[in-house]
């Protein structure tokens, strides 16, 4: 997606140890209208998949999964890092391993809001070594539910995330995919070629 | 908004303690459409205000802070329960208590996205005691920013949090405000009464 490759060349920053901050548009700020046109092409993309659910875990996923949610006429489901005082009875659960604070947690989902017959789109901001994604895939499956694919707004595409799911045969489409940051500039996969 | 009040009613869930479960359409499964609906009425409500920002914090405040950002055409800052590897630079902040989880945490937003000549929306799903909107009205007096309003989804109004808040001049509108929840039926606050 053009738009967001030239959004993150104008206001993206790489920090040290490859990290990207895009929180003046995608996840700290929001960039409301940018954001719904992003879930419009996740909603393009997905179109004739039969999606019925849209699924990301909490926190940054969340503005994105609800743009691409109304734009597919569908619900959003966001998995919780943490059982909270609000979630009774059973849950789905899986651990999912966060690079970024270097810790395991559990994510999970509410049996009332996945089940057998959902065709789920999953959502999220970043992709980069896909251990949220592969944590949410594993939720689908315990749901007896089919993942239709994957969608996020910018993949590293330099690390193993994103072209491990899609050796498993599934569906990813990045809405940016950056191949590299050598020397403080950031170059993008050719678009289109997932 | 009697259309929030009908869904609590068909939806909601009261559980030990006075906890409402809205996870069905609020914040856990997100009903796109009627969240967007939900932010809709904010824009409606602030409409002459002069907002340019909406404000809420992480995590359940975002589907509808994002609805009603993108009714007003603004844009929409969650502010970040932890200070994380994103986040660099300085932040406001301030502690806010938790009588869900029983604990304190901390609630940042960095300096770069909210400063003096913004005209805040704080938004947020639930008021009940206020220590989450006192603590982002604590921010914006740091940013030397002004505060439109607050505005939620369900206020608890036989806990203190907004009246109070309404007895330090700030305007405060819930879209459904519950009453009591005796001997387990829903009675609600009369509609447009702040």
């Amino acid at each position: 997606m053009k738009a967001l490759e030239e959004k993150i060349l104008a206001e993206g920053k790489v920090l040290p140890g490859n990290t990207l901050k895009v929180g003046s548009f995608l996840n700290h700020r929001l960039d409301v209208d940018f954001i719904m046109e992003m879930g419009r092409e996740i909603a393009r993309l997905f179109a004739d998949c039969g999606v019925n659910k849209v699924l990301t875990v909490e926190t940054s996923g969340i503005p994105i999964a609800f743009a691409a949610a109304y734009a597919l006429h569908v619900p959003a489901v966001f998995a919780k890092k943490h059982k909270t005082a609000n979630l009774e009875g059973e849950f789905y659960k899986t651990v999912v391993h966060s690079y970024t604070h270097d810790a395991d947690y559990d994510v999970v989902v509410s049996r009332e809001y996945l089940g057998a017959g959902d065709r789920v789109l999953i959502v999220d901001d970043f992709l980069a070594n896909g251990k949220a994604l592969e944590g949410l895939i594993d939720i689908v499956g315990q749901a007896n539910a089919e993942v239709a694919g994957c969608s996020c707004a910018v993949e590293k595409g330099f690390q193993s995330g994103g072209d491990r799911l899609r050796s498993r045969g599934i569906r990813v489409e990045s809405l940016a995919v950056i191949e590299s940051f050598k020397d403080g500039r950031i170059t993008f996969r050719n678009e289109n070629v997932n």
